[in-house]
Order: C-alpha cells, then sequence, then structure tokens
C-alpha cells in the first residue's frame, strides 16, 4: 500500500516534470539540478560560476530550502533572476519536486535565461528520485564527507550526469581515499564523470566551466539541428 | 490530506516510540539517538567512545543507512552487539522510525546493557520528527558544514538535546564564524548543551564521555528511586 502511494507520487511528478521540461527546452535553458549533503558547498560554487560566466551567459536560480532564504540572498546579489523555494509550507519537505519547480517558475522571468540551476535541498536521499525537468542533475560531494558515500546512498549517484568532488583544498588535512572513493563511485555509477575542484580556491574550477560550456552548447546545437 | 496522513503515521510512531521506551527504561538502558548530514562523522564518535568506556559500561548499538553494513562491521570489531537497519527494503527510508528499532530489538540481546546508541540515517531533515523511544536526541554536526545548518535545518537543532561540534581539528583551514553558529543554534533552541570535539585528534573529547556518563548516572538515579 505504501509502495503504491509512493508510485503515484513519481508518475504524477514525472508528468510534470515533463511538461517543465517541454517549457525549458521551447526557451533553450540548460537546466541543472545541483544535489548533495548539508554545507558541501552548492552556493559557493553557484556563486563562483555565475561570477566569472555573467558576462558570456544569462543565468537565473531556483533555491531550494526547508527554512531561510539565505541562499536566494547570497545569490541575488548577482542582479539575476532568483526564486527561493522553501518547503517549510510543504510539510516540510526533503527535497523539490516538479511541482515547486512548476509554481517557482510563474514567478521567475525566464525571457533570455540560457542557464537555469536548481539547487535542490541538502540531503543526499530524498532529492534523487524526484525529477524536476531539468537536462542534468549533478552532485556534489565534500572531501570530508568520506569515501563510502556512493555505497550509502547509491540512488543519488546513480541517477546522476557529474560528480563534482568539492573542498580539495582540505585533502592535506582528511584522511579520506580518493582512488577508493572513486572505486565506489565506479560500482554504482560506472558512466558518472567527475571532477575534484575547490570552490573556495578555486583549483580545478575551470574543468567544471569547461563541461558546463559544452553542456549548454551542445544543447543548443541540438535545438538548432532539430529547426524548432 | 497530505498532513492527515502525515499526522497518522507521525502518531502510529509515536505510540510504538513509547512502547520501546518502556522497555529501554525496564532494562535501565540509556537509549541515544545519533542525527547528523552524511559524513559528520557520527560512526568514528562512536568506536572512540566505545573504546575508551567498554571497561566501563556495556554497550549496544543499532545502525542505521539506506545501503551497506559498513558502520555496524566498524562497530562490530568492539565485540559488542551491534544490529544493521538499512532501509533499502523499506523504500529507500530516510531516517529510522520506531517500528524499525522495535524490530532490531528483537535481534538484539539486551541482557546487561547500559548504554544503547542508535546510528539515525545521515540526513538533517527526515529523522527529527521521529521518535524511537530514546532518552536524548544528539546532533552532530562538522564545522565543514558552515554557520548556517540550525536556521536551515531548524527542527533538528530544535528537538535535540545535546549538539556536538565535530572536526574542529579543521577549523585553522576553515572560514566557519562559530560564534555566529552558536548564535544561530540558540535561535532555534535556546536551551541545546553544546561541546565541540575532534572525533580524529580527540580534542575536546573528554567532554563528551563526562556529559554521556553524568546522563547514565542521572537516569539510573532516577530508577532506582523511582523504585522498580
Amino acid at each position: 500500500m505504501k509502495i503504491q502511494v509512493l508510485t503515484d507520487v513519481l508518475k504524477a511528478n514525472q508528468t510534470i516534470a515533463l511538461e517543465n521540461k517541454k517549457i525549458f527546452d521551447k526557451n533553450q535553458i540548460l537546466v541543472l539540478n545541483f544535489m548533495s549533503s548539508p554545507g558541501a558547498g552548492k552556493t559557493l560554487i553557484l556563486e563562483k560560476t555565475i561570477e566569472k560566466l555573467k558576462k558570456d551567459f544569462n543565468f537565473a536560480v531556483i533555491e531550494g530550502d526547508v527554512a531561510t532564504s539565505n541562499d536566494a540572498e547570497r545569490l541575488a546579489k548577482y542582479d539575476i533572476p532568483v526564486v527561493q523555494i522553501t518547503t517549510e509550507s510543504f510539510g516540510g519537505a526533503c527535497h523539490l519536486d516538479a511541482n515547486m519547480v512548476k509554481k517557482a517558475m510563474e514567478t521567475l522571468d525566464l525571457s533570455g535565461v540560457q542557464i537555469l540551476f536548481i539547487e535542490n535541498i541538502g540531503n543526499l536521499i530524498c532529492p534523487a528520485g524526484f525529477d524536476l525537468g531539468e537536462d542534468k542533475k549533478v552532485i556534489v560531494l565534500s572531501t570530508t564527507e568520506g569515501e563510502d558515500k556512493p555505497s550509502k546512498y547509491p540512488v543519488a549517484f546513480r541517477n546522476s550526469d557529474l560528480l563534482l568532488i568539492n573542498k580539495i583544498d582540505l585533502l592535506p588535512h582528511l584522511d579520506i581515499d580518493l582512488d577508493l572513493l572513486m572505486q565506489n563511485t565506479k560500482k554504482v555509477n560506472p558512466e558518472l564523470f567527475s571532477i575534484k575542484l575547490s570552490a573556495k580556491t578555486e583549483q580545478g574550477f575551470e574543468n567544471w566551466l569547461d563541461w558546463l560550456v559544452r553542456e549548454y552548447r551542445s544543447k543548443s546545437k541540438k535545438k538548432s539541428s532539430s529547426g524548432k
């Protein structure tokens, strides 16, 4: 019975996610859904990304949190459209769903936007099963979290398209075994592309920016060749 | 409608939690429910605690994870009763509930046990609302997660009795503002007692051990004075 309810919820979510995706595709917007544990550094990655690329691209952000609009405020200073979803009003939900994103889009001016970041709620479990209409899922893991996380939270790693291993500036002070982390990652998702970086020191950051620009171009190209 | 369902679930959980608590109290076992983000260091704290106090106390552990029995294996080497609950078989649930703990107790030999640690699933949202029958909730926050976590995940901080701020050995390499963290904590829970420590270097660890022993003695005293 419980499983039936969950299946219905996921099915309804999937329908709305596809509607969202149609709108994103029609407007030629690359949409990335960012997932991580609390404090892995998603917002700082977005801040630095927007700072570095805002001359070249028009960004927008949908922020998800249980409470506070702290992260939306951090991003609003870049003069881009930002909408905060707080799930306190949805019973403190532990993830965004497609309907919340649909509602956020009603208040978000998407005209001219080329890249939309959706920062999901800090949680390695709940967000993984809910598509929002994004092109790609990006999972951020901090080096401080340890090498066992892909094994312990397999769905989030399995459903992601890119793994950003953040806070590599702390590696000299940690015991994490990066080779073992990569082995554990490969076991749950052999296709998962990964980039090591530090949003703080910006080490490796250009590899992430290159990936992002490549993804945007690849989506634009598909769009123009489809003739719509 | 959705809220009605949630209320029913929480009510049913509360009933079983009280049954669990009766068994724990009858057996004079101090029970602590540990919550945190993934990778905040719960398991290492438990390992070091058991290592240091196992001459003086009989411990048992219930481990919660979505997948893997890694943590149970880490703790089993101390020759104490350990049961692993993996929620994959419960639809990948993002928290333990009282019924899972009740079932775990069927396979856990509690005779002679004085302190039971329940390590909840790494998640700052879902576990907070579900009592398991514990005496106290302990929330572990890593210094790497930032000072805004009490504001962003208020329920977990509000419902906890002790805050362990772990990984203070990394402070020289981080930008976290500990005063602001304490202010944010006080705002959501003015009563929350906190201890700063490093499970790795053991700095401050004795303060946590003192708290634990004090809690155990206080529970035993209450028990004996109640004459049962």
